[in-house]
């Protein structure tokens, strides 16, 4: 059953793994809404939001970057990062939504006025507009205080997670859920979980709206665990961590790397990052069925020191264009049957 | 006689006179070039130029504004002021062509990038794109160091100026050269005396190629004195003081305004500053001709403590339409004899 009017795309993320995903679907003709995490206060976002009383601009950023038809040169300037002085580790597009915030007296509103003036294919939905922080409360006790320090402990996958939580409670922006609720295709990730996927799902509405749309829910799983923290998850893991907040049973489809990156990026990893492992046997288990491909980026990386993007995305990165098409695929055709060929 | 070829028009100056100069010029069809003058070292520039090395953005910035046909929006935002923190005092704009000079590498060419992003009529082009200084020497051997300091010092008036300079030394950008001698019409003013006009005659090659020029070389004195500056300046002296580094006898004609101000604008400055005067008997010992109307702007204006160029801009300020209408007539009328009633 094929259906030719403009289909509707959801992604929910962060940051660097929205970029990704958003810089492949932006090229296809559909209608696109990021709906983005705001409970980033790390860096020249955190800086930001003590100083300037601002909402955090970061992974808002990376997703109007990502859907931008602007020129080569706006984007780049977007995610320059200032070396030097006062201003050493501002990203310039933080500067940028900051300043908008303060003129037009709303982030959201500052959001728009960006998507405008850098030309956005889309709409970049800031999950709520509440200034909140995350919380993030140990097995053993310990209350980790803001995505920040969450996002440089070590020693979560050691005691465990008890619970995740936002101070103040945020209540979702309306737009977000309006978006939910009319989508064909909701995607979650690829992102941090605890800092990028759980935030979203811990705003007031967002998971009840997910629970309600009609649309398929895909998750695409990260490629690699990170260390101390998603350290041994199995893609099964993932889904459940994720459907804690979500609620048990509502995703469809998970995407999973089969690709296996280079001996040279292996050695350079082994420290700090495991692939995320999947055992086809268990198969009955499961509510959702995984489709595996090779979704590895073979693009060689470029450090740029100046480039707030290329700095904190991961040398073992997804294929934006792989990606994207592998969720177009699954959009297209209504039963999805004739490419689960691969799937476990 | 007419011409009907598009003429070719240079404005010469700094920040505030030259962004009202260019607000007005721009609605005419001409080829537009503003030479900036690039000794500024005070407030957000001087801290960019100190710890980011970069050329000095503030009058460039105002010019380009002045010449943007963007969305109110971004130029709101070029102006925008940051107030808290690290970032309080900078403009968003300095920030822009810092971060586009960083990227690019050379401040001219981030200048051009900026150029497309605001989608400015016309040129803007630094005067020159050395690194330098301005240094004002008054007879009483003192040497004052830098426009800042320059710009805030009082006493010069008192003690007289002895020679300024640029050190090191400047030479033209020769894109100004370019334009410089191409030009049917040269405007220099409004602006700073010491602060605007003068920097950019000590650049090497700017005075040599008004004086080759055959364009006709329009002077748009001030509107008011500064006290302690040019405190007590006859319309004949700003002349004096301009061709003493121009070269004498190439000023073709001078605007003077002949309006008087409110009663209210006039007691709120007149501690501050006198309007220049012009004594018409002393025609025939003048090789310049000057035009009297009233230039005053009768605009009311709104301080906006976050608007980096309702900041710097006086009071007593020019009417830009009426000043461009002028200027337009002194171009498209080649005898100019015509509007020449007013004429001391």
């Amino acid at each position: 059953m094929k259906n030719t009017s403009v289909k509707k795309v959801v992604t929910i993320g962060g940051g660097t793994g929205s970029f990704a995903l958003l810089s492949g679907l932006k090229k296809y003709p559909i209608e696109l809404s990021a709906i983005v995490s705001m409970a980033d206060d790390g860096g020249s976002t955190g800086i930001l939001r003590d100083e300037l009383g601002v909402l955090p601009p970061g992974d808002v950023r990376q997703c109007l970057v990502a859907l931008s038809d602007s020129s080569l040169m706006l984007r780049k300037l977007m995610n320059y990062r200032f070396e030097n002085g006062g201003l050493a580790g501002h990203s310039f597009g933080n500067l940028f939504l900051s300043a908008l915030e303060k003129i037009t007296g709303n982030f959201t509103a500052g959001v728009a006025e960006a998507a405008k003036i850098l030309n956005v294919k889309g709409e970049v939905i800031p999950v709520t507009n509440a200034d909140t922080k995350l919380f993030l409360q140990l097995k053993n006790k310990i209350l980790l205080h803001g995505e920040s320090e969450i996002n440089h402990n070590f020693e979560i996958s050691k005691h465990g997670v008890a619970k995740m939580y936002l101070s103040p409670k945020a209540k979702a922006n309306p737009r977000a859920i309006e978006k939910i609720l009319a989508a064909d295709l909701i995607v979650i990730g690829p992102g941090s979980h605890y800092c990028a996927i759980v935030p979203n799902l811990l705003v007031e509405g967002i998971p009840e709206a997910i629970r309600k749309s009609r649309a398929k829910v895909v998750y695409n799983c990260n490629l690699v665990n990170k260390k101390g923290q998603t350290e041994g998850f199995t893609l099964d893991d993932y889904i459940d961590a994720t459907e804690k907040y979500l609620g048990k049973g509502r995703i469809d489809f998970v995407t999973h790397n089969r690709g296996k990156p280079s001996q040279r990026l292996m050695k350079k990893y082994k420290q700090d990052s495991e692939l995320v492992s999947f055992e086809r046997t268990d198969r009955k288990k499961r509510h959702y069925r995984v489709l595996e491909a090779d979704l590895l980026s073979t693009e060689r990386i470029h450090l740029d020191k100046a480039d707030a993007i290329s700095h904190t995305r991961a040398f073992i990165r997804h294929d934006s264009d792989q990606l994207a098409k592998m969720l177009m695929l699954f959009l297209e055709l209504g039963e999805y049957e004739g490419i689960l060929r691969d799937i476990a």
